[in-house]
């Protein structure tokens, strides 16, 4: 397994795959792989003929309150993980590399970053999808792999790679659950154990809010029981949305008639941890 | 020559192209051809295996006041110049392929963006940015061939490039001029008889500049002369700009001690059209 560290490397060996005809398969990761990670490099590891993983902690996708230092980092666990699944390549860019002095070009996605998540993470969406651009440009991938964990990331880069005619085919891959429900974060390495056991009322209140759904409670009805559900965990510090959303639009529903699917989604903070978690349910 | 029309089957050209190993140049433009586009076209010939020229009107580059309706096409016309150059291929797209109902994705290089032009035509280099990012992903050139009469446009895409790591050579060309001086540009065929002698003070007028600077006249003194000689003529409606900036930053530059190159830039309305002009000048 090659470990890449400049974009000039990358972006020549890129070259060099694509012209012996190789199909790429590209996972971009911050690091601090779990399951939910190594289940995309399995995905990307059966579709391609090389399989990259990107391991970078990007900083313009952090607010200037948010946990960018403390975001876990462990590229000696992370490349023993990665070979053991067979990767080729692991692309370990430097910041100053990848935004030098500077650095002035963004990417935005109007109106799908601006809700849910986006409400709360000014700048969020706008950084990740000038990283994800940039990435693809270095690596060239023929297939890129994401989590649903993530969903409306997504969405937004399904839209952007549709929109600015990317020639790249997104692939997203199911949510990795841990026993009790919990969806795998790196962030869930910050949780205390009693918050991390404070953390299961996420997935119950999703699964209580789909049973609600197929009895066709009303969307107002189900927020409401989903807000108390998670209120009543004395852990649960903030709540930023919890509902019922257009899994396109990503606008909150107010009528289920007319829809085919809908997302239930849920961003809290359990102590100083932020965490989210969705699902889909066709109805 | 081939005329290809949609982007699927551009992109899928191109990518044929790229397994054959072929170097592709590109140069986008908005049609209406004359010799500036046809000298990019022709040093594209010389460093290239395959010359793409795009023809596009660019909605999203233009004001809601501005001339995108009236703006000149010729497609018939063009094919012809084109052939005759030697190009490969056109790839001609239409308005709805490039910009679906709920498009919303856009690229933005800041900050040298709301200088210059850019202060007077809002949005204006974000469409600029967005359709050559797009005409990028579609065409995946190796090199991309710009006119300098747009400088402020050549230095965005540069940056852009360069920040997003679009791996492509970005290849700039002196402005072709008419006998007289007046730098070719598709808004001349806008000019009636005594417009287009008018506007021959734009040309004149940076000669001047560049003499005075040889002679080290304060910035702030050229400028004062630029505007009176610009004022002089009387079918000049309006000066957006005029005055000598930064070539990197563009800026305006106060005190020349430390510069080894100055941009002149002259933006004016004659009539109700609006022309550009600029000249490097080398200390």
């Amino acid at each position: 397994m090659k470990v890449l560290k400049t974009i000039k490397e990358m972006q020549e060996h890129a070259r060099t795959l694509i012209l012996k005809g190789k199909i790429i398969g590209f996972v971009p990761t911050m690091g601090a792989l779990h399951e939910g990670h190594l289940s995309l490099v399995r995905q990307a590891r059966k579709d391609n003929d090389i399989v990259i993983v990107s391991i970078f902690v990007n900083p313009i996708q952090f607010g200037p309150q948010e946990d960018f230092a403390r975001y876990p980092r462990d590229l000696e666990g992370d490349s023993i993980k990665l070979k053991n699944e067979g990767v080729d390549l692991i692309f370990y860019p430097d910041m100053n590399d990848m935004y030098p002095v500077g650095y002035r070009t963004f990417v935005e996605v109007q109106e799908i970053s601006e809700r849910l998540c986006g409400a709360f993470r000014p700048g969020h969406f706008r950084g990740v999808a000038t990283v994800v651009t940039k990435l693809f440009n270095i690596i060239k991938p023929h297939r890129a792999y994401f989590g649903l964990k993530d969903y409306q990331q997504t969405v937004i880069i399904k839209k952007m790679v549709q929109d600015l005619n990317m020639d790249i085919e997104i692939i997203t891959c199911p949510t990795v659950r841990e026993p009790d429900g919990l969806a795998m974060s790196s962030r869930n390495l910050y949780l205390k154990p009693d918050e991390r056991r404070a953390a299961t009322v996420i997935y119950r209140t999703l699964l209580e809010a789909e049973r609600l759904m197929r009895e066709f409670r009303k969307p107002e009805g189900v927020k409401t029981i989903m807000f108390d559900r998670l209120r009543s965990e004395p852990l649960v510090t903030s709540i930023d949305y919890a509902g019922l959303y257009d899994p396109e639009t990503l606008e909150e529903i107010k009528d289920y008639s007319e829809k085919e699917e809908v997302l239930i989604a849920i961003a809290l903070r359990i102590g100083d941890t932020r965490l989210i978690d969705n699902m889909i349910v066709k109805l």
